[in-house]
């Protein structure tokens, strides 16, 4: 194991209805006028958007709104809120949404209180220093934004897709309301099911060894989404469901599931080259990229994947053909990601072979010649691993 | 499920030499002098306490100190805490020690901040509305105080021992240590595990259904307490299970592992009273009345304590004999006690069974004539377990 510092200082505030405190929940928090972000229409449709001015009048705070952060948000729109954000003198950002909207807003947290270029921090040529306090109201479990210190932006005019992170932009509270998720697609559903997984993945392939409390409750979180996600497809209302996933991809992100372990995130790496030439729905991405990574590395660490396999995807032990059982957990996790929707393969996306130097010439731009700490990963690999993708 | 706030800001900073960045911590939370607070004269003995003044001599940060923490930590000694540290005008609480050192240092942070006597607090007299900054080096894995907005003090002359709690007393940071841990003796590391895993049973056996995945967590951790607790028998100083010992023990009581479930803390109620009658080890008191309270709940949930049996206990399934399953779940928890060297039975210990009109006066003054919320107790109730604790 080791050594951590483990900081999730958000207030998480979960459950039915709770949105409709989120103007005493920013009052308490010193909010005098909220910077309002959010994605599409659907929040007006639903009503969401009028709950949170409801109670934002009750409690008498400000505010200004600016919508339409999209999936994998662009830079463009965090600069229009920066200016409208530093013009309204706002005093705090609630994003209500999904992790576009509360990525993009940490970025405008972030950009409001610098002087130059918010790229900056994406770009590794600043650090935050300082920030608006964010609060969110979650609708789309996936992203983990709502516990995470992390932010990811694209910019449009380069595609290129970049993330930088800060304590200062855990939000200080995350209301999060199950019901808010009923009526999420179940194409968004499944891939906010695959992010929240790769979260884990990304956690727990990693070089490190002896972190047993970690390893089990990483299964546990697991074995609880895909048994919620089988009920999802059931029942798009079923509450106890819809809780454990919107909770399950909180902690996925919070960092407490990778404590104690040196964690990797290059397969999320190997996934954002694709989402930012094709526009590809992360979570799909992530579907297809993951189990190609898994049976290029199952090597590095078989008792891991044996492990994997045996506990979290009820492959029965055989000690006498490791490999085997390995191997069959990754089968089981494809077959979990096609049944609940998601693409396992390039093959059945908009992606051309023909592409391929293209994404591994941005992947070297972003990552480097080599990347990655569960297998330490060359571009010619990374070049077999999305050969395997399509298959 | 149920809606809940879950609320864990403290910056846990958990490895090998951490302590020595105590003052560096203390300098981030904004301490200028600091009131040190631990238990007996093992920490100077350990050259713990040595540690911690050169890391604040070299912040330049001012102190006082103030030891004589002892298990089932009394008011006399937090009077006298709160008298020095207001006259010596100290900003910050830092606890060095275990449970009983906390607890006393975050009674002293809220007592320093209040005109009236402290004990209000305690007595439901008063609401802690101010407390002074705590921070915590952790000697001593059991009582989760160090991630907590519990305290709970003994008033000496009553024999009265309560708790309270806020979140202004959650520690800004805890540092915690496993290497610090090894020369824990047995007997109070066996008490700790005891405490740790009393604290899940209090969240566990809950009338709350469908919260799997808080379920699935808390197995997780009960299972690999338990493997640690073999391993440290086997071996003090293994790294690897002292640090899974004492990262569960704070995972137990932060509020983490008991989300969406009503909570109960009767058995800590009922074995409040032996602790405070006879001073008894509050570990120990636990591995007596956790197996008695539970045979005695059997009936109120068995579908709970099956899964408790199958789940953690590696009782083999079968659905024919869920009571026999269950009982021998309960059997194997009072084996695994009964290994690390906790008593199992009143009988082991100094209690008379002619104490026992007394003992549940006491109860009724602190709990009233019903009390529990996974089964409703009455006296009567009570009555029935402390007597099974004696077989």
């Amino acid at each position: 194991m080791e050594n951590f510092n483990f900081y999730s200082p958000t207030e998480f505030v979960f459950g039915k209805d709770t949105e409709a405190n989120v103007g005493a929940l920013l009052k308490k928090y010193g909010a005098k006028k909220v910077f309002l972000h959010y994605g599409g229409g659907s929040i007006k449709k639903s009503g969401l958007y009028d709950t949170v001015i409801k109670s934002l009048e009750k409690e008498k705070i400000d505010y200004v709104a600016l919508g339409g952060a999209k999936p994998n948000p662009v830079d463009t729109l965090v600069y229009e809120g920066i200016k409208l954000c530093k013009e309204e003198a706002c005093d705090f950002v609630l994003a209500v949404g999904g992790g576009s909207a509360i990525d993009s807003a940490k970025a405008i947290a972030a950009g409001v209180k610098y002087d130059g270029d918010f790229w900056d921090f994406y770009d590794r040529k600043a650090i935050i220093k300082d920030a608006l306090p964010v609060g969110v109201i979650l609708t789309i479990p996936a992203a983990g934004s709502e516990g995470s210190s992390a932010t990811v932006i694209t910019k449009e005019s380069e595609g290129l897709k970049r993330g930088t992170g800060s304590n200062l932009l855990r939000p200080k509270f995350s209301i999060i309301n199950p019901e808010l998720t009923y009526s999420l697609p179940m194409w968004h559903t499944a891939a906010g099911i695959v992010d929240m997984m790769a979260h884990i993945f990304e956690r727990y392939l990693s070089k490190t060894q002896d972190v047993i409390l970690t390893d089990r409750l990483c299964e546990a979180t697991l074995v609880s989404i895909m048994e919620a996600a089988n009920k999802i497809m059931q029942d798009p209302n079923d509450y106890e469901a819809r809780a454990t996933i919107c909770w399950a991809g909180t902690i996925a992100h919070n960092g407490f599931l990778g404590v104690g372990r040196q964690e990797d995130w290059v397969t999320h790496g190997l996934e954002h080259e694709l989402s930012a030439l094709y526009d590809m729905t992360h979570g799909a991405g992530l579907a297809i990229m993951f189990p190609a990574y898994m049976a290029y590395t199952l090597d590095e660490d078989l008792e891991r994947y044996y492990r994997l396999a045996t506990q979290v995807f009820g492959v029965p032990q055989n000690h006498f053909d490791k490999v085997g059982v390995a191997l069959e957990g990754i089968e089981r996790l494809k077959d979990f990601f096609a049944m609940i929707g998601m693409p396992t393969s390039l093959s059945e996306t908009d992606a051309k072979e023909a592409d391929l130097p293209k994404l591994l010439e941005t992947l070297k731009k972003n990552m480097g010649e080599s990347f990655g700490s569960f297998k330490k990963l060359t571009i010619e690999d990374a070049k077999n691993i999305y050969t395997l993708a399509w298959e």
